[in-house]
C-alpha cells in the first residue's frame, strides 16, 4: 500500500482528522449554570464593554482560522472548497501540534476577492489571526493586502511562510559558501504566490527593514523566461510587472537557462524537471539548488550534486534539507499571538527567518535546515516574532 | 461568591470553554506524509471527483457552524459578535456533550442580513450543519428562510428549539389535565422569534404535517396586546401580520389578560411580572403556565400556584418543569446529520417533539419534562428526526 492509499484509509477511518472538546466538564446543573445561562451573561457583558476582554475569556485567546477557496491547492490546483477541506485540517493539526494553537479550517465556495475579503473581516471577532492558505495568484496577494488593518494578523503562508523558510535556508548556505548574502546572484523559477513573496523577502533581508539590505541579484523566471520591464507581456500582468521593476537589476533577458549563468542560487518554486545538468554547471562556483516543487523537485538531487551542486534542498521528507512550511507557520503565529500583534509586519518576518536559521547549530550540506519534525524550533521563532513586535 | 462571579472567575481560568484537538498524533515524517502532503493530496482528489466524500473524509461529517450577530443575546440584547462568544462555547459544549457533535462559534461582525446569509452559504462547505442563534426577529426569520436551499440543515434553534420544548411540554400538560390538544385555547406572550415559531408549531402538531391538525385557538399578544388583523398597528409588520392571519381565529382584541380569559395554557416568551394571579384565575380549568422570560418568568411558580395553576414550568432550573433548548437542538442535529438530511423538515421538528415528551414515562404536574441534565434524551429525539426524515 502506497502513501496515498495509506492516507486514504486513515481518513476514512478517522472521519475528519479534527475534534472539538470543551475544556470542561458538565456535570451538574450548577456546571451548566457556569458555562451557559445563567452565569455566561456575566463574562457577555464583560466583553461587551471591554471588547479586548474576548483575549482573556473567550476561545479568541488561541484560535486561528485556516481560510482557503481551493483554488490552488497542493500540486492539485483548483480543486474547490470541499477538496481543499483535509489539507486545511492536516495544517490545524500541525498548529496544534507545533504551537499548541487551536485552528479551525473555513473552506469558502467563493472565489471572489471581494467576497472572501468581507467574509473573512466578518468572522474575524472569534480569531486571534487568520491564515490564508491555498489561494492561488493574483488574487491571494489583494485578499491579504486588503485584510491587514481588521485589527489580527493575517497572513498567507504559501507566500510569507515559504519565504522565510527559503530565506533561512539561504543564510546558512552562505555560512558553508563562505560568500556573502549582499554577493549572491539568485535566481527564482515560478512567478506565483510563492515566487513573488520569495523575491519581495530577497530585497530586504538586514536586521533593520528600514535600510532594505538586499541579495545583489534576483532573476525571476516563468514559464516564458526572465521576467523584465522590456518583455511585452509583462505589462498586461501587475504582479508581473511589480517583479519586473524590483528585480532584474541587470535588464537581463533570455530563458531560464541563462538566468541560471553565474548565478549563486537556484530556488525552484514551478514544475518538475525543469533544471538540466548543464544549467547548474553554468552557475558559479559552489551552487547552491533549492528545488521545492513537488512532487517532483526542478532537478533531482543526485542529478544536481553530481553536476556540482554544493548543497540540495526539496520540498520532500527523503532527502536531505526538506524545505518545509511547518518549520515557520506554527512560531509565526505563536509569536504574533502572544504578542497580540495586529498584523505580521517585515521585521517578525525576518526575525523569524533568523531565529530558523540560527535553530541549525552548525550547519552542514546535508543540514542547513532543522528537521520538520523538531518542535523547539517554533518556540524559538515565537520568541523571536513576538520580541520583533514588542520593538 | 454569586454564580455571575463564578462564572467569570472560571471564564478567566479556562481562556476559552473550546480545544481543538487532532484525532491523530503525529510522531514521524511518515505520519506527516499521511495527514498532510504528499498522502492528503489523495483525499483531495477523491473529493474533488465526487463531493459527497467529504462526509466520509473530513470533519465535515460532524461538524456544526453555530452561527450569531451578537443582536439578541440572552436577556442582554444587542451586544455584538464578541459578546455572544461565550454563549456559542457554551453552546458548543452542549452539542459536544449531549450529542458528541463537533461545533464551531462564528460569530459575525455584521448585522447586515444580505451579508449574514452569503457569509453562511460561502462557509457551509466545512459543516454538516448551521445552527443560528441569538440573531434578532424578524431578520432571523429572512435569514434562515434564504438558508434552506443550501443543502445542509440550518435551524434557527431560538425559534425551533424553544418551540419544539414547548410543545413536548404541552402534549405531556394533557395529559395531566385530561384536555384534547385540539380543544386547547393557548395565549402567547411575546411575538418574537421563539413566540413566533411556538404559533406556527401549534398550527400544525399532529404526526402528518399535511393535514395540520392544530389548537383550537392561539392569541400571540405582544406589549400593546392581542395580534389582530384588525389592529392598526399590524399591516406595517410583516411577522406580525403574518401572525394574525394564522392565528386569532376568533379575531378577539385587548390586553394579555383579556387574552387569557378562559385560556387553557399560557405561554410566556417576553418579560418578567406580566402576569397577574387574577390573570390565571380567569383562566379554565387546569391552567397550564409555561413562563419561560428570564431570569424573572411572567410570573414566578409559588404565585400561579397560589392563583391556581395546575402546572408550571419556567427557563429556570431552579423550578419544576425546565424549559431548556438543551432538550431538543442536541437530538435533532444528531439525528439530521445522520439521516444525511438537506433541511429539517416540520415533520422532523414534529417528531421530536413527540420524542422528548415520550422522554418522561409518567408525567406529573412537576415533571412534564425530562431533566435538561438527561443525556440519554438526545439519543431518543435523534432516532425520531432521522426516521422522521427517511420517511
Amino acid at each position: 500500500m502506497d502513501i496515498y492509499e495509506e492516507s486514504r484509509q486513515l481518513h476514512k477511518r478517522l472521519g475528519g482528522k479534527l475534534e472539538i472538546i470543551a475544556k470542561y466538564d458538565i456535570k451538574d446543573q450548577h456546571d451548566l449554570a457556569m458555562v451557559y445561562t445563567p452565569g455566561v451573561a456575566q463574562v457577555c457583558r464583560d466583553i461587551a464593554e471591554d471588547e479586548s476582554k474576548a483575549y482573556e475569556l473567550t476561545i479568541k485567546r488561541n484560535t486561528v482560522a485556516i481560510v482557503s477557496d481551493g483554488s490552488a491547492v497542493l500540486g492539485l490546483g483548483n480543486i474547490g472548497a470541499k477538496g481543499a477541506i483535509p489539507v486545511m485540517e492536516g495544517k490545524a493539526m500541525l498548529f496544534k501540534a507545533y504551537a499548541d494553537i487551536d485552528a479551525f479550517p473555513i473552506c469558502v465556495s467563493t472565489q471572489n476577492s471581494f467576497e472572501i475579503i468581507n467574509l473573512v473581516k466578518n468572522i474575524s471577532p472569534v480569531f486571534a489571526g487568520v491564515n490564508l492558505e491555498d489561494i492561488s495568484a493574483p488574487r491571494c496577494f489583494e485578499i491579504e493586502q486588503s485584510l491587514q488593518d481588521i485589527g489580527i494578523p493575517v497572513f498567507h503562508d504559501d507566500q510569507h511562510g515559504t519565504a522565510i523558510v527559503l530565506l533561512a535556508a539561504v543564510l546558512n548556505a552562505c555560512k558553508l559558501t563562505g560568500k556573502s548574502l549582499t554577493d549572491l546572484k539568485i535566481v527564482i523559477s515560478g512567478a506565483g504566490a510563492a515566487g513573488t513573496a520569495i523575491a519581495e523577502t530577497l530585497l530586504c533581508i538586514g536586521h533593520d527593514p528600514k535600510i532594505c539590505e538586499s541579495v545583489k541579484e534576483i532573476l525571476v523566471c516563468d514559464s516564458k523566461g526572465i521576467i523584465s520591464e522590456t518583455r511585452a507581456d509583462i505589462a498586461e500582468n501587475q504582479t508581473k510587472l511589480k517583479l519586473a521593476k524590483i528585480t532584474n537589476r541587470s535588464a537581463s533577458m533570455g530563458s531560464l537557462s541563462d538566468a541560471m549563468q553565474e548565478a549563486d542560487v537556484f530556488i525552484g518554486v514551478s514544475k518538475g524537471n525543469l533544471v538540466q545538468p548543464e544549467m547548474v554547471k553554468s552557475m558559479n562556483a559552489r551552487p547552491v539548488i533549492l528545488a521545492m516543487a513537488n512532487p517532483t523537485p526542478e532537478i533531482m538531487p543526485d542529478v544536481a550534486k553530481e553536476a556540482g551542486a554544493f548543497i540540495v534542498g526539496t520540498g520532500r521528507s527523503d532527502f536531505p534539507n526538506q524545505v518545509n512550511n511547518v518549520l515557520a507557520f506554527p512560531g509565526i503565529f505563536r509569536g504574533a499571538i502572544d504578542a497580540r500583534a495586529k498584523r505580521i509586519t517585515r521585521k517578525m518576518k525576518i526575525e523569524a527567518a533568523y531565529a530558523l536559521a540560527g535553530c541549525v547549530e552548525n550547519p552542514t550540506v546535508d543540514e542547513i535546515l532543522p528537521s520538520p519534525l523538531d518542535k523547539s524550533v517554533a518556540k524559538k521563532i515565537a520568541k523571536a516574532v513576538q520580541n520583533a513586535y514588542v520593538e
